[in-house]
């Protein structure tokens, strides 16, 4: 079941569980699918930049998209293909596929510059992949360093019928969104799904401005499920109001550099994985930290029942 | 009343007002600096990166730190002297001091890389406006590109005695607290103050890891003062609480780009300046923007009356 | 005499020569014009980056300014008015037109990264100095990280019939020139001036490929304006020959960063200037590279008497 | 035979021979391998940055490295395994030195800043791919954007015994050379071998800073192995003449972007490849810059006979 521009929902940025000493942990790979298909999740999206991705080898990362592909009973995984070179873009995108992945995601290297430059690049990345998978165009100038106009976006969705979802994580980026969906009501640029990142960190407006959930890796997954659900109902304030319990910790994982470790280590305690180790080059939480996330956990547990531990 | 490193408090960040046309809005001066101390504010900061500096002339600047100065009734005024060149950092820091400021504040050149460089860098910016004056050494590496480690700071700390006070914004920085504070309690660094940018978003946890206040303009200062409070008297939860209350509009004004259009609007809404016009370039808000920062303010209003408008 | 867009020949980015105690030097500045205007120059441009233009207080460039156009009897003088903020850059491009300057030089601020950007900016820059300013387009990403397409500088040409000249110094850049002379002969943009930098790394071949002369502050101005004449005359080899004398030094002059120290070395050794003092933060030769500088002399003086010193 | 630190002379940079249609050209690899042999050089640096490494896959890069150890006749062959992740940078790690490499080359990634995080990188990289495997320290400034100060390769240097070279490309690098060497002669640090990348451009100096050759791939090697010969003959004069003839079309060649495009049309002029097809991404050269190329060496060829073709 290929990916298509009618894709909504949540689509969780899962983590890669490790053992403490690197290696995959491959018994929480199927708890951590279970757990996220439990929280309601519409799809999966592996390998991506929180999920240590440069970290594995090919044959790891093969091993572990079968994994969860044969765990997720049908839902659609998006594999994350992004590389410094086409060879091993491709090897890995034309693998996943086969393996019964939904379709890829693509993010742009982060030395290109013009608009040109970045039009181009997806050019080539599509004719090193084919043109025949669906791929999302991942849009994260906050950690790339790449900042794609809405006009570069249209080119690239018009350019490439494959490319069937932004995932946007522009920061901010909720002008972008209202100016893509702009574009399609002008009658200028075809309907694509819009998932949002950014650790959710502005979902709650981004659902209103046009976006169709989210992509992103929050502890709560089930929370995010919710809150599209709400914003779907049309219920406004209860979006804000759950959407608002949860943002002193969004808040907290967004951090650059250690939200990875507040989000394994909330993983860890939910059940989810055995362990939040990651792979070197790690970063870990101090004692303090810790603390920091238990202190607001157990706040959050006030008006979430899901925080209690 | 110069600068020392035992200052604490809330050294608001004031923005600069000015009309819609590009003047300097000499009338909102006053009301602002009357607003800023009707919050309760320990000082302030003026010209720093919110603030608009560089779009100012230096007769310009001069003039605007005099008006605040003689408007601010002795509360200690820090003015930004961040500059390309050392003889126009130079012309305004001793311009600002002979007014009346009590330090300036002095950020890294973004072309800063290596610890040397920047230890380097901060010599010749002492050297250039003289070891006399109390100054603030801005750690602002997510708008600056400019990484200082905990050691390079207390190098610099180490190397001038007129170093009194870190502003911090690193992102992720609560690690960054404790190891400075760690090197004052193994005796390997004098102390200084430490008050806390990045529009408040982590205020909560850095109080607890060391800060001693908050550098920062999140338009509602008073809420900053009395965090700064609750967490002196010990009372950890009403500080959450009050912090909770604010953080969806504290992360919403946090967007790098319009965050300042946000300040100036809510601080418009406030009575605190007559137009929330910014000189070119300039950021704006759309109007659906405007609505969310609308809807932020009616919903914190139930939790903080201070939002009632 | 206004800068136009049949500007050609050399144009020297001159140094801006200062006293080993950072204080400007008056008098080598007429030394300075005097010995430009025997090489036989077209045009100076001055407080460009290798003037040392930031390091320089407002009423000090004014000054400098004044006496250049004083003394260098009626050649243009292009005025470099780069700034982090469009106030500072009006006060001076308005005050050196005042003076009699022919016209200013506007380089991109380091932030910028999409073609819009970059396109809008230089829309505010010149609603800043007004559309009556001669201005000449910086290209320089080797240093600015500013990546230009053709099709952007078209664009910026179109938009402001005011923009007379590209400083080309784009790395690799040869390709560029082709590209906007192109545009040119399709009768898609207007004619301007081209003339390049970079040192003059490349100026044997942009001039073949449709510069018209050099914008660049090499110690041997002389060199180029023979190496123009040259090529204007169609003595192709002869260019060359000259051109590959001076390659070796030209290239150690190239080197960023003790480029300027090279260069300001060389000149003092010709008695262009009295000292080759930079103003604070400055950057200095080794002895071993002062002896090197002079091997590179002496070598070139073998083919290039002008370097017997 | 590993690499050790008392390796000098000329290991060149090869590209990797890829015919038009993208297939590595497995009949070119014997043909370059017995081209860099009659050139005399000492060993060979294979999949560096301009031998397009990323753009291989695991299983022929593996099959690249075993092929040129095969017909190299036992020189030593270096292995260029930088990569995002240090799974498969011990992968190819270990994979070449079971095939017979003699070391390889690691690169920081991009994103490091401060000193202690290029140590710690360092640190990481050699706890990955083994300390039994000798390596050499890339410093890439000018592509990488990471800059090692002399102390921080000192710092990584004394951490890693197994560190036996450093690929000095900073630029300008000269003063690094001497730093380097400074700290050797004050017993700070233990000797290791220096070989010049940055195409050569000033390997003139470099080896008289005490650099032990070139680490690059300039179209003639050759060239090269001459130049380090006459310097350690105490030639002088000679290998500046050597070095000046061919400056214009070292410095043709260094141009980012498009050097590895000139690289393989020169070296397949001289035959050593059969196409200079480079894998997508490629850069290629317009009509105009093989005239160019073509005419350097028609210039090049009156003053080194090894340039006629």
């Amino acid at each position: 079941m290929p990916l298509t521009a009618e894709a909504q929902g949540v689509f969780t940025i899962t983590v890669t569980p490790f053992h403490p000493d690197g290696r995959l942990d491959v018994e929480s790979v199927d708890r951590m699918v279970d757990f996220y298909l439990r929280c309601g999740v519409t799809g999966l999206t592996i390998l991506g930049i929180m999920g240590e991705a440069p970290k594995l080898e090919m044959n790891e990362s093969l091993a572990f998209i079968k994994q969860v592909v044969s765990r997720a009973g049908g839902i659609p995984i998006v594999v994350g293909v992004s590389s410094p070179g086409f060879a091993a873009m491709r090897a890995l995108a034309r693998g996943a596929m086969d393996i019964g992945a939904a379709g890829v995601m693509i993010a742009p290297q982060p030395s290109l510059r013009t608009d040109d430059q970045i039009v181009t690049y997806f050019g080539q990345a599509v004719e090193a992949i084919g043109t025949d998978i669906p791929w999302v165009l991942q849009d994260y100038p906050l950690t790339l360093g790449v900042m794609m106009t809405p006009k570069v976006i249209r080119q690239i969705v018009t350019n490439h019928p494959s490319c069937v979802m932004l995932k946007h994580e522009d920061w901010p980026g909720l002008e972008k969104i209202s100016a893509v969906r702009g574009f399609e009501a002008d009658g200028s640029m075809r309907h694509i799904s819009i998932l949002c990142g950014n650790g959710g960190l502005f979902l709650d407006f981004e659902l209103a401005r046009g976006a169709d959930g989210a992509m992103t890796g929050y502890a709560f997954s089930d929370m995010l499920v919710d809150l599209v659900k709400l914003h779907q109902a049309g219920k406004k304030n209860e979006a804000h109001d759950l959407f608002d319990a949860h943002l002193p910790l969004i808040r907290y994982e967004q951090q650059q550099g250690i939200g990875l470790a507040v989000r394994k280590y909330v993983l860890q305690k939910r059940g989810a994985i055995l362990s939040d180790a990651q792979r070197k080059p790690a970063s870990s939480l101090s004692a303090k930290a810790r603390a920091e996330v238990d202190f607001l956990l157990q706040r959050l547990s006030k008006r979430d029942p899901r925080a209690t531990m």
